[in-house]
């Protein structure tokens, strides 16, 4: 994957590509989806050559995995004083995430298709957010002077997670913060 | 769907051109998986012209919802004699499925996509197990006079299908028969 992430320094060339090319890909996403997306049409939004994404991204996939990285990475894990409420806020950011372009969509992209940075980009979200429940776990024991809460990274993939995914990726109704919310509530009562 | 769906006679000829499609997808499915797998390539070891398969099921991912759905279909439902018991063998029924030619599968396909097919391939099966699932609850009141069971389908989706899913989905290691069954008794204890 280092190939095609350069390392960017803020606000040089490369940092100011890249924000113009994640703003016009989620100007176009808002306006008409991501799945008739392509690499050429964000190029032009953004006025970039579009061999720069290509060589950048390598497909629509490698670019909206990029944009749903980010986002999770900026995404402040909470910290708000329990276990509970950090779950609680931590399924409203998730639920919210899956539906940004790159978020469930990236399973949806028809043109321009490219399977393996489909399947890169749902791992490194995962990694991501796996990473932020261990900090939350973490917050939770230095809580209570290290004991072990009675919840593990698994069991919150299980229980949170994953009912936020299939009722995403199924487009079933009643998705909302307060199930999300609930779904929490229910693994820390 | 009934365009693409002809009533089949059990025995005619277009029973037969369909029960030789679905022996020759199945078969290059686990020779070289679905991903790159297109019609032509089911024809030619079918021995039908593909221009048969492009009209009865438009596209690869169309065909893979078909078998998908014949196989959900075909599996009763299981009646043990417990809602615990009908749980744990529909949870490992689901487990299965996902890991067959059309299950989760149906999300990767590269060629030959077609992102409407996925996602009707996906609810029909969606609804199938929903039936499955209404089925089991009902063998549960037969067995208790006609009272309410505690769950509801929405909560076996929950706490069951979507981890199974997610699961599958990330390959994640672990998705095996007791987890599966482990699932199905943890929301009947």
């Amino acid at each position: 994957m280092t190939a095609t992430q350069p390392a960017t320094r803020p606000g040089g060339r490369s940092a100011r590509v890249r924000e113009a090319v994640f703003k016009a890909a989620q100007e176009l996403a808002a306006e008409q989806g991501t799945e008739k997306l392509t690499l050429p049409c964000v190029a032009t939004r953004a006025g970039v050559n579009p061999t720069t994404l290509y060589r950048r991204w390598g497909s629509m996939a490698g670019l909206l995995a990029d944009i749903a990285a980010t986002r999770i990475r900026h995404t402040e894990v909470p910290d708000t004083g329990s276990l509970a409420g950090d779950l609680g806020a931590f399924a409203e950011a998730v639920l919210q995430d899956l539906r940004q372009p790159g978020g469930i969509a990236i399973l949806s992209i028809e043109v321009d298709s490219d399977l393996r940075a489909r399947r890169d980009g749902l791992r490194r979200c995962r990694e991501l957010r796996t990473s932020q429940l261990e900090q939350i776990l973490d917050q939770e024991r230095r809580r209570n002077g290290g004991a072990e809460p009675g919840l593990t990274v698994e069991r919150i993939n299980d229980r949170l997670v994953a009912p936020l995914y299939y009722r995403v990726l199924h487009d079933i109704p009643g998705a909302d913060a307060a199930y999300a919310r609930g779904l929490a509530a229910e693994l820390t009562d």
